[in-house]
């Protein structure tokens, strides 16, 4: 079966600030979706904010089985019609991967149903990411740890609820621990949530985060049940 | 310790509907409150919809241990700002006990990021709520199950996200299964849902309801970690 | 990619009642075997207690993927170096998929770290199963409930761990209800148990029985993360 | 309610190892239980392993709501029968609170159901200990996260079931991370796992362990259900 994702991205930074430019000159996005590319099992779509129906359109909806949200300065621009209908299609089933400062979306607020504040800080130091449920499809291949060299810090507490299945937890030098990766089940839709990935350093051309972004996008849209039905009810069993 | 429990009621078919009100002549309210007052642990106060501040002014919220949730019919009365400041006081500490038809209410479906949707049948047959965990606090008291002789019924799927703790599932004559006795946390607070309670049954008289709502309301009012602090942190241990 | 099956049995009340041979001549194996062969994806084998090395020899298990267990009256006669090696290979990433009277197995009581105790009645009477969360491949096909026209009753409190993901419920006649279809994780190994499946009734005949052994046999095989290391260990971080 | 409160400690690193009986002259458990003894709510005992029945007469268990447990060089000496024994207490509603290198004795992998190995390291550095749940009554009064200046290092992956709750998350210097306060429900039990307490480190005199020792005990002697009954049952309700 191959997997149909739509990596979406705010795709702001890259046009007003240089050192973001730099590292992404074409796009975080695109940046994301080479490293998932490669993957014969993997059909992949980049979608932006300033384009069409904030890059939503339901045409393409109906076409993606996950999709990836990257956003950071531009939160409060995704409109309620499309955190609207986003929110919907996640509860019907698609899949839905959280990148990074996508902790402050609108639509990962709206299904976590908490602030999902945390500490940061930009130093750019080391972040060493520990398994901690190997038995994980999304650990596969990431060995028992792995370090990204440079990125900024996330620290407890991460402000969301406890999730369906800790995968992974990081070690920062500064002191601090932070639940990197994390899943939660909504409706019939599937929700992970990855820290790494700030916009100033080269985490998006990482081949462990190509391949945790893409163990992600194959568990969110791995086979589920019959879609329910909601309402007044008839009984379903006779009287004995 | 006294846990101060304010009592919400949107208090509205007690005025319009005669069944109701012949059953709940002072309100649903009085009778949750009546079944609590007799604890010489919990301190008991009511609001309802139509007062002032929708009934929960801050200087009430301030003095509220745990908030019970009883709606149904006025759901879209309870305006954003009530919901934003009820939301924030349960991520800072607030706990918060939904009822029945509550699912549907603005504030738990805020906090629990689905449709809250279900399947529901008014026929008054008997309800049977099986305990689940008897290692759970809300348990205390009621027997390996107990049975309600006339009742709504609410069937699966219930769109809520996978439950932190599951406690109770009801047994209905006409084939259903329902998760009636739930719990989630939710920042520093914690939630729980108790499905019982159609306005039109005198559910709220039962002594095993009473019982059942002050252990939730006790589960909820527990001890609890420190406020946490967000935003940009400073390394909190001294380079090597 | 092919799962590699292995579907145990104790193979004894085949040969020692009437009834269970007639429904089951070749035995519950061949019957769950039989359901699971039709697919391109699953390569199937089976074992009973009798043959050499309990059925179990490592060739056996190096070459098994998702290993399924039945076992009523026999659960003694598994000797402690079977449950020791099984044991030891689902810590090490096999799954296992524990049906009906296997909640009382040695092995199944080994992962749990519970007693596994139920309430039963043999009194072959409908059962209908309701899929609790639809998000899950467990559930796939199954419709949002389905039923078996006659089955042994198990009903709660089943006595195991809070389960990772509860996926199935159960509804019986007499007024019980029961956690049906349930998954837990243990090491790298994936553990599901499914309630259905009475010697005395022909439930390994049933497609939707079937489909739900099948899905489980999936999840159970799912990717997953390196094997883990132990004990005592250099720092991973050089000083600051 | 006073809690009723057995410390048990193998106390034998205290008579054979110089540096240990210097930090704990009297044994670890009387560090312990000096510190849960200022607590009005707490009645405190201790318990040893060389006295009569391993220290754990049914005539003590039948007073001990929690027992906490120490161990280290001695889990074999621990008899299948003491084992049996205080499983079985567990399951009907005793709690248990395991400390330290108690993740390796026999009933808390006998409760637990997997290998309960880690990574270690005797290098007596800083641990700072992260709370990631501050709606849990175990994390009262630690503050957002606390220090311990030396301490055995152990890290991940820890080799448990995914917990019913995780309230800690423990930072070393040396790069790992470690769930350092975590909890699960056995039956009609409460199990709690805390990391801290190497014999080498004066951790059972820091008043923050005993805070969260303390905190701990009173978590796992929470009001909990009734006794479940189990085996052949009639039929609850009467036929339609």
């Amino acid at each position: 079966m191959t997997v149909r994702v739509t990596v979406w991205n705010e795709f702001r930074q890259e046009h007003t600030d240089a050192p973001v430019r730099a590292i992404y000159p074409d796009g975080i996005h695109e940046a994301i979706a080479a490293g998932l590319r490669g993957a014969a099992d993997l059909s992949v779509r980049t979608a932006t904010l300033d384009s069409a129906s904030q890059g939503l359109p339901d045409a393409l909806l109906d076409e993606t089985d996950v999709l990836t949200w990257w956003g950071h300065v531009a939160h409060d621009d995704v409109s309620d019609e499309t955190v609207d209908r986003v929110h919907a299609r996640v509860l019907d089933g698609m899949g839905l991967v959280v990148l990074h400062s996508g902790h402050f979306s609108r639509i990962f607020k709206r299904l976590m149903g908490t602030g999902c504040n945390l500490k940061w800080r930009e130093d750019g130091r080391r972040e060493r990411l520990w398994v901690v449920d190997p038995s994980h499809p999304i650990a596969e291949g990431l060995g028992e740890s792995f370090v990204l060299p440079e990125e900024e810090m996330y620290g407890e507490f991460f402000d969301i609820p406890a999730p369906d299945e800790l995968v992974l937890v990081s070690w920062f030098e500064g002191g601090e621990v932070f639940r990197s990766g994390a899943t939660w089940r909504r409706g019939r839709g599937r929700v992970a949530y990855l820290r790494p990935g700030h916009e100033t350093h080269p985490t998006y051309h990482n081949p462990d985060i190509h391949r945790l972004i893409g163990n992600a996008v194959r568990w969110a849209a791995a086979p589920r049940g019959a879609a329910p039905t909601f309402g007044n009810a008839q009984p379903v069993e006779p009287p004995g």
